[in-house]
C-alpha cells in the first residue's frame, strides 16, 4: 500500500532535487506536462482544459493519501488504506467499521473524519525570484529567517486571510524552483463508505505489492463546507466500463515518497545506517503488535489500523533495500554519478560555483552513523505512535513556539499549518490505553537499549523508572484523551502548561529541550549540510538539463502518463487484470484470504468476469495512493492504491521493465456497490453527469 | 552472553581454516600451545604437568558450554546462563527455579538436567593419514560414503563400544588434520547451585556484551557416574583471592562461534543475506516473546530463557555486524585476502593445485542470496523451536537414518550422536503448549511471508489451513510431550511412526521429504562447494604458514592466554575490575536493575571491596561461556561469562585493542554463597585439596 509513509522519518531526505526522465517515466507537475512527448509516446492528445479539468477534481488529504471528487456534491473516490485510520477512529468495542465496513445509506449518517482535511488545488504562483532574492548575502540563521519571512510573505501576498484557503510555498528541484500552491481547503471530510478490511486488503500482507491482485481497496468520502456537501471546481466522470490493454491511462495524484536525486553515498546512508536500524525496529514492534492482537478479540480490533501501517512500512523498506543491495542498480546510480560529475567538470564556472557536493555528503558518513539513532530516538520517532505523547508535544512546543512571530517557528508550527495542528487536537478520537502503553515502552525501552542506560539522554527521560512502569504511570495519569482537556491547554499557553500537573504534559516539558538538542545537532551536523550539498547538484543539473526534468516527489500534485500494461511475465489478454472470479478463486476460509459474509452471500449475482484490478505502467510512489486513473476521456476508471515490488524501488529509479501500478477498477466497485452493497443511490449519484 | 549459538544455523558456516596469530589472539589447542612465546610475553613457563592437569579439570557441556571440575567430587563450576534451561525444566508453576534460583542444601536436592552430558578430554589421536587416504581418487557420494566410513572406523578404533566413552573425529583447518578426541562421557548431570536471574544476569540485555558490568553469573553442576558423584581425571583449585591487574591469566574452554578464515566474499555473504534476514526474524520473534511476557507472571516464568537466548543471540549478532559494516575492518580484511593471494600466485605449484577458490566463492553470491532463505525456513530454522516439532523430526529421522549404516546417514544421526538424541528423547522436560504454539505460528507465517503463498513449499506445509490454526492443531493434538510417548515412537520406527495418528509426527512425515530437499540443494549448491573452496584455502595457508597457526574454532578444548586488563579508557588499579558495592550503587527497584530479596538483606554482611567481575585479554568466543580463569599456578580466580562488544566480533578477527574478555571472580563467588546464601557446605567443599 502506498499511502504515504512517515513523513517526519523521512522528511530530511524529501529532498528536491531532479532526475533526467525516460520512457514513461515521471511525476510531472501540470503546469509542465511533456503534452508533446505523450502524443509522440502515446497517440494521445491532451490540451489545456483536459488538464485543468483534471486538476480540478484533484484531491489532496492531509492523511498522506490522493483521491478525486467524482460527483457534484463533493463525494471523493480514495482508497479503503486511506481511510482505515478514520474507519478505525469512529469504531468503538461494539461497532467495528474496520472489519465490518462503513456503509452509510444516506447522508446523515456520513461522519467526519478526525484529524483529516482535503485540499483541492486551486492555484499556482511563481515565487522563485522573490524566495532567492531575500536571502541573497545572508548566512546561517540570517539565512533561515529571512527565507521563512520571504516564504511567509509569498504566502499571505496569494491567500490573504481567507480561512477557507491554504497557501503553501513548495521548492522544486531542491529549492532552485519556488511556487505558492493555492488550495481550497476543506475541513470538514466524512465518511460515506469503506468496505470491509478483509475485502479490501484480501490477500493481506502476503499479497501486498504484488500483482496479480484481488483486493476491492476503495473508499469514498465526502466534502463538507458549512455543513453542506461542497461545490468542487470540478468533478471527474464515472466508467463503469472495464480498462483495455494497451490503453493510456493518466494518474493524477501526489506522490511523496521518492527521492530519485539520492547521491551514492546518501543511498548507502539509508542502506547501511538509516534502513536497517528502521526495520529491526519496526520488526520487534510488528511482533508485539501480533501478539497484542492475538490476546483478544477487542485487542485485534484496536490494533488493527496500527499493524496494518507497521506490516505495509515494513515490507515497503525491505523492498527498498532489495534495491540497494541489488549490484547492478547501484552500480548503475554510480555510473550515472560519475557522468554528471563528468559533465560538471566540463564546465569550469559551473565547476567552480559549486565544488564537490557529493564528496562533501560522504564525508559526512561518520557522524551520520553516529547520530542517526540519536537523533531518531529523542526527536523524529519520539513517543513511538503514543497518540497522547503526541499531543502533549503539540501542546508544549505549541505554546513556546506560537510566542514567536511565524518566520521564527519550527516549520510545522507555520502560521499555515497551525489550523491543522488544532483540528488534529480539538478533533475527538479515541484513545487505546493499551495500545498507548505498548508504544511508550517500545520507544522507551528501544532508546534505552540503543542510547545506553548510562546516556544522560536516557536518564533525563526515564530516571529510575524502567519503561514499563513510566509508559504505565504516563497513559493511566493521563486526562489528554479528552478533546476539552486538550483546548484548554492550547488555548491556556505555556502558563497553563506549567500549571497543569497531567504527567504526560510533565513529563514533555522536562524531556522536551532534550529534543529539541537531538534535532538542532542533527540538522546542524547532518541533515543541513546534506541539503545545502544536494541544492548544489539541483542547480548542476539544471543548469545541464533544463526543463526536460520533473521535480523529485513533494507530496504535491503531480500526473503521470502510462499504459494498460501485466508485469513481465503475465501476457496475454488477461495479463494486467484480476476478476472477481480469481478473487473467490483465492479465497479460503482462513485470513487473509477469507471473504466477509456479504461477500460470500453475493457470489451468484456477481459478474465474475468483472475486471477487479489491473495494473499499469504509470510512475507513481508513496502519496499517489487514491489517485484516479483516467482514460484519454479524462474519465475516471479506477484508483491506484499499490504498485508491486519492483516498483517500490522506484522511490530510487523509475523502472518501467518490472514496476507496475496496482488499481482498483470502477467497474469492479460500480459492480459491488450495486450486488454486494445495494447502494443503489450512490451509484446513481456516481453516473450522474 | 557467550553460550555458543544455536549451531544448526552457524554449523555450514563453521569453517575449519586457520588464521596467523598474533599479540595475545590464539585459541590453541593443548596439543600446540605455543609455551615458548607465552613465556616471552608474560614471564610465566608452563610444563607438561600444569597443561596436562588443566586438560584433566577441563569439561564440555553438549548445552553449548564450557565448565572446569572444582571439587574430587565431581563439582563443575559454570554459568548460571549455561544452566538457565536446565533451571527452565526443572521449574513449575509453583516453583520458578529461574527467578528464585536454585539452591540446594543437601545432595539429595541435586537433580539431573535434560537432555545434558558432560564431557571431559581423555586423550588425542592424530587420523590424519588414514582419513585422508581413504579418499584419495573419489568423488560426489563416494567420497562422501568413504570419508565417513573412516571416520567411523577412526573412532570405533579409539572407543570400541564402551558406553562411558566419546570419540568424536575433528577436523581441523578446514580438513587438512584430523583427529580423534577421546572423551569421558557423563550422562548424569545434576543441577547443584543457580543464583537468582536478576543477580546472576545483572543489568540484563543492557548490560550484556559490556563491561564494566556486575553479574554474579556462576553456577555448579555436579557430574554423576553410576548414581554417585563421579571422580574425574583432575579438578583445579579454589582460588579466594581476588585477581591482580596486570596478572597472567590463561583460559580452557570450547569456542565454536570463530570464523576467522572466512573470505571476503563468505563475509559479504553474511552481512548482506544471512544476518539481516535472520536479525528481523529474531527481532520481531523478540517482539512476540517480550509482548507474551507481558500478559501474565506464568508467561513471563515460561518464556524467560527463550527471550534471553533470543535477546543474546540478536545483541551478538548486531554486534558482529557492526563489525561488517565497519569500512577499516573490512579494508583490512580485503589487504590480508589480497596478499595470501599474492603469495598464492607466487607459488606455482600451490597456485595450480588451489585454482582460484576466492572467486569460487564470490561466484555464487546469486545462488546463496536465492536459497539462503528457503533453506532457512524449510531446514536449518525449521520449526522455531517447537520442542514438540523437534521430537517429531529427531523420531521421524532416526527411524529412516538408523535403518541405514552410520556412514550412509545424516552426519547428526551418526552412531557417536546417537545417545544424545536418545537422551533428548527420552529425558522429561515440560512442554508449554502456548510457547509451543507461539514458536509453531511464527515459523509458518514467516515461511509464507518470505518464500510466498503460493510457492509449492508453503502450499505442502500448510495447505489451506493459516499458521495460527495449523500451530495450534499440531500443538494441541499431539501427545509427544509424554516421553513414554517419544520412546515408544523412538522404538517401533518408521512402521509406528507411519500408523501413528499424532499429528505432529503426521505433519513431519509429510513435510520432511520437502525440507531434506532443501538441504539436499542447499549442501549440493552452496555450502558443499564453499567448503571446498575453504578447503583450498586452508591448504595454502597451511602450506605457507605451517605450525604457526592455530584452527578456527570447532568447539573442542582450547587454551588461550591473555593477561588481567581493562578495556581502554577504564585505567588505574581498579580498570580491570567491579566490585560488590558498584553492584549495589548501579541496583534500582526496576528490572534488569533490581537485586533479589536475598541480595537486598545480605547487603551489611557482604565485603564491598570484594571484586565481583573482571576484564581480560583472553582470545575467546562462543561456547567459552563458563571456561575456568586460571593463574599461573593453575588456580581457578572465575569463570568467564562473556566478552564486550568488540570482542564479540571477535567471531571473524582477534581485536586485543579493544576486545576484552569477562569473568566472573571465585573470591565473589565465595562470599555469596557463604553471606547470601549461607553454603557454607558447597565453600569448603571448594576449599578443600
Amino acid at each position: 500500500m502506498i499511502r504515504a509513509f512517515p513523513l517526519l522519518l523521512f522528511a530530511a531526505l524529501a529532498v528536491l532535487a531532479a532526475s533526467r526522465a525516460s520512457a514513461e517515466e515521471g511525476m510531472w507537475t501540470f503546469d509542465n506536462f511533456p503534452t508533446s512527448q505523450v502524443e509522440q509516446q502515446l497517440g494521445v492528445h491532451l490540451d489545456q482544459a483536459w488538464l485543468d479539468h483534471l486538476e480540478g477534481a484533484s484531491v489532496r488529504l492531509t492523511t498522506g493519501c490522493s483521491a478525486a471528487v467524482v460527483s457534484r456534491d463533493g463525494l471523493a473516490l480514495t482508497n479503503q488504506h486511506c481511510v482505515v485510520e478514520c474507519a478505525q477512529q469512529l469504531s468503538n468495542p461494539a461497532a467495528d467499521y474496520v472489519r465490518g465496513g462503513y456503509l452509510t445509506d444516506t447522508r446523515s449518517e456520513e461522519r467526519a473524519c478526525p484529524a483529516m482535511q482535503a485540499e483541492v488545488l486551486l492555484g499556482v504562483t511563481d515565487v522563485t525570484v522573490p524566495i532567492l532574492n531575500a536571502t541573497v548575502g545572508k548566512l546561517g540563521e540570517d539565512y533561515t529567517a529571512a527565507h521563512k519571512g520571504a516564504v511567509s510573505a509569498a504566502e499571505k501576498a496569494v491567500c490573504g486571510d481567507d480561512p477557507a484557503l491554504r497557501c503553501q510555498v513548495i521548492g522544486f528541484f531542491s529549492g532552485s524552483q519556488y511556487k505558492v500552491y493555492k488550495y481550497h481547503r476543506y475541513d470538514d471530510v466524512r465518511l460515506v463508505f469503506s468496505p470491509e478490511f478483509s475485502v479490501a486488503f484480501f490477500g493481506g500482507d502476503l499479497d501486498n505489492f504484488t500483482f496479480p491482485r484481488f483486493a476491492l481497496d476503495c473508499a469514498f468520502l465526502r466534502l463538507y463546507e458549512h455543513g453542506k456537501p461542497a461545490k468542487t471546481p470540478d468533478f471527474l466522470s464515472w466508467s463503469s466500463a472495464p480498462p483495455v490493454a494497451g490503453e493510456a491511462v493518466f494518474v493524477s495524484g501526489n506522490p511523496s515518497g521518492a527521492n530519485r536525486s539520492l547521491t551514492v553515498a546518501e543511498l548507502e546512508d539509508l542502506r547501511d545506517i538509516r534502513m536497517p536500524i528502521d526495520e529491526l525496529q519496526r520488526s520487534e514492534l510488528r511482533g508485539r503488535l501480533l501478539q497484542f492482537s492475538d490476546e483478544s478479540p477487542e485487542h485485534q480490533r484496536i490494533a488493527a489500523d496500527a499493524l496494518f501501517a507497521e506490516e505495509n512500512a515494513f515490507k515497503a523498506t525491505y523492498g527498498r533495500q532489495l534495491a540497494l543491495n541489488d549490484a547492478p542498480f547501484m552500480a548503475a546510480r554510480v555510473r550515472e554519478e560519475a557522468e554528471l560529475k563528468a559533465r560538471v567538470a566540463a564546465d569550469a564556472s559551473l565547476a567552480l560555483e559549486i565544488g564537490d557536493p557529493w564528496n562533501d555528503i560522504a564525508q559526512l558518513r561518520t557522524v551520520y552513523a553516529a547520530q542517526y539513532i540519536v537523533w531518531r530516538q529523542l526527536e523524529a520517532a519520539a513517543g513511538g505512535q503514543s497518540k497522547l505523547y503526541l499531543y502533549a508535544r503539540d501542546l508544549v512546543r505549541g505554546a513556546a513556539e506560537r510566542a514567536r512571530p511565524s518566520d521564527l517557528r519550527l516549520p510545522e508550527f507555520d502560521d499555515s499549518r497551525l489550523p491543522l495542528i488544532e483540528k488534529t487536537l480539538f478533533d475527538p478520537q479515541p484513545i487505546e490505553p493499551a495500545l498507548e502503553r505498548l508504544y511508550l515502552q517500545f520507544w522507551l525501552a528501544k532508546t534505552r537499549e540503543y542510547l545506553g542506560a548510562d546516556s544522560l539522554a536516557v536518564t533525563a527521560f526515564l530516571g529510575k523508572e524502567s519503561p514499563q512502569a513510566l509508559a504505565a504511570r504516563l497513559v493511566d495519569g493521563s486526562r489528554l484523551a479528552d478533546p476539552a482537556v486538550r483546548r484548554a491547554l492550547w488555548e491556556g499557553g505555556m502558563g497553563a502548561l506549567i500549571a497543569s500537573r497531567d504527567p504526560m504534559i510533565t513529563f514533555v516539558l522536562k524531556t522536551d529541550p532534550v529534543s529539541r538538542a537531538a534535532r538542532t545537532l542533527w540538522d546542524n551536523e547532518v541533515a543541513g549540510p546534506i541539503e545545502r550539498a544536494d541544492q548544489k547538484i539541483a542547480r548542476a543539473r539544471a543548469s545541464l538539463f533544463g526543463a526536460a526534468l520533473y521535480p523529485d516527489a513533494t507530496f504535491s500534485l503531480r500526473l503521470s502518463y502510462g499504459k494498460v500494461e501485466p508485469p513481465p511475465g503475465r501476457d496475454g489478454q488477461a495479463g494486467p487484470f484480476t476478476t472477481i472470479a480469481g478473487l473467490y478463486a483465492r479465497a479460503t476460509d482462513a485470513e487473509p484470504f477469507q471473504l466477509p459474509p456479504r461477500w460470500l452471500a453475493a457470489r451468484a449475482r456477481l459478474d465474475p468476469a468483472t475486471v477487479l484490478d489491473f495494473s499499469t505502467t504509470n510512475d507513481i510512489t508513496g502519496g499517489n495512493s487514491g489517485s484516479p486513473v483516467v482514460d484519454a476521456k479524462g474519465d475516471v476508471e479506477g484508483a491506484i492504491f499499490d504498485g508491486n515490488l519492483a516498483s517500490i524501488a522506484g522511490d530510487f529509479a523509475y523502472n518501467g521493465v518490472l514496476g507496475r501500478s496496482v488499481a482498483v477498477s470502477t467497474a469492479a466497485i460500480t459492480e459491488a456497490l450495486t450486488k454486494v452493497y445495494g447502494r443503489a443511490g450512490l451509484v446513481k449519484e456516481l453516473e450522474a453527469r
